[in-house]
């Protein structure tokens, strides 16, 4: 029997290759390349990514769909309830972004640890200043991190070589690779108390919505660091900024908003101690090599009848 | 025999007990406690770190120095033909600041690898512009580093953590711990070519004196960065600039300069590409533990008539 696929993007040659020498009578159709109506929408069981405007044809009682591998990590903009009701299978990206995003943090806890966010400002002043700048070895601070799963093992294992000491939260507080300890999640304001930088890796949820609020960022210490790299929802950016411009706490770092793109008159955009990234941290070379890898293995599970190998979400939890 | 010690910085308390443990009858003058003619000139034999003041009277006739152990790891500032002439031992504090260059330089490579630098002039912009930002794997960049001493051993170690080629430039080509290969400086402009990131860690000698010049500007790629940690009087500033401004080069940071500290007034506080760093990258936490392990080893063969143990320095060489 035929299956229909349907992709977002346009794939690289390589992996339309790769796919069709799986199966030859599975038919292709890139979103890119054809108008709406010529998409056999009542036909197509598995997609690669998805898109809100799919949502009617595809999530209607006549529609065959099966399957959803998309190639982000976060799958908080997906339709999960409806995916689950119709019995839809569905499998992120997770890991493909992680070398890229704990290489972003890294970047961070160096660039604040070594003075160079203060030399930044000292440039623009054209000022030269160098007992103003703050230094301090990365292995003497203590580094939190909220979220354990493949970007947070991938930091740990630096840290680990960098000599630090490296702490995770996760929901249940259970073990998890390259971390000295973990903790569950409500621990997570005792835990703040302690800690130099506290790392945001965890996916958007029910649970980890605001989790980051005033008394949250009440309970950091002065001289501490939040960075948040997961959801802009799981912070309350008011209670941020307020928490900044009070030097309630020293400094933030984020990639992710509540608000996407960040409008221009948004009041963050004027806080000092703070570092605006546009969502760039998951940016990840070689990305559909990484992705291919991840989608013909469970693509060939699929087409097997066993359930996917990589990366299944569990529709009832959201990860 | 009394020995005379003069240190130019005050000592911490542990330091002077474990000096004094060492043997009772040596007698420590700090020149910040003591007024100059306090000081018994004509019986000092050993100095901690070297003040320009001290010259007049060190580097007589009638003087008793000896040896001089300083805390830095460049010594181009110290009159060493003197030292030579008057046969004076001299150490330096090599391998302190390893860990904190190093870590300066990763936080340099991870900023522009992960698009942090251009997020930095678009927050300034109060511009949301994703699309904007380079991204790339570190592991894909060539790297070379001009100096394979202890610095580019730190250094070259991490980046190998990161799946990394580090590739070491020294002056005779001899290999080095950690690099994957290892060239003459004769080599140098050649390599550059190939380079994605330079950076030069070198010493300040005869031989270091300006080789950054156009030439070797005008040898590196239109997309390559340059970073200078070593000594500011290594590089052709003006050549520098030009190569910066016409974009010959894609980026450069500097913590080094041939004028410190850099007047208000100088052309590099103008250039867009480059990130000017007040000599800070050397900044070292627990600096005094670290150099109390090499003071007081050197200081134990001293006393007992043999060479000094740790970063003596060969001063035909000047390294």
């Amino acid at each position: 029997m035929t299956t229909y696929i349907l992709t977002k993007y346009p794939l690289h040659e390589e992996l339309t290759k790769k796919i069709q020498r799986l199966n030859p009578t599975i038919k292709l159709f890139s979103n890119d390349n054809i108008k709406k109506q010529q998409i056999p929408w009542n036909k197509i069981e598995i997609t690669i990514g998805w898109s809100q405007r799919w949502q009617q044809q595809l999530l209607a009682k006549s529609s065959a769909l099966k399957w959803v591998q998309v190639g982000s990590a976060g799958i908080d903009h997906l339709p999960l309830k409806k995916f689950q009701q119709k019995k839809v299978l569905l499998s992120n990206g997770s890991g493909i972004h992680a070398q890229s995003i704990s290489d972003h943090l890294l970047a961070l806890l160096f660039m604040q640890t070594r003075g160079i966010f203060k030399s930044i400002q000292l440039q623009q002043q054209k000022s030269w200043a160098p007992s103003e700048t703050p230094y301090a070895y990365l292995s003497d601070q203590t580094i939190l991190i909220v979220g354990t799963g493949q970007i947070g093992q991938k930091l740990a294992a630096a840290l680990n070589y960098f000599s630090c000491y490296p702490i995770g939260i996760n929901t249940t507080g259970h073990p998890a690779e390259h971390f000295k300890e973990t903790y569950p999640l409500t621990e997570l304001s005792h835990l703040a108390a302690k800690a130099d930088f506290i790392i945001n890796i965890l996916p958007l949820t029910v649970e980890t919505n605001y989790i980051y609020d005033e008394n949250f960022f009440k309970a950091m210490k002065k001289s501490a660091s939040f960075y948040n790299v997961g959801r802009g929802d799981s912070v309350d950016t008011s209670a941020l900024i307020r928490a900044l411009q009070t030097k309630k706490i020293a400094f933030a770092a984020l990639d992710v908003f509540e608000e996407e793109p960040l409008p221009s008159i948004h009041p963050l955009w004027s806080v000092d101690n703070l570092l605006i990234t546009p969502h760039i941290s998951g940016k990840t070379p070689h990305f559909q090599k990484a992705f291919s890898d991840i989608f013909l293995t469970n693509l060939k599970a699929y087409l097997k009848n066993q359930s996917l190998q990589k990366n299944a979400i569990d529709l009832s939890k959201g990860y």
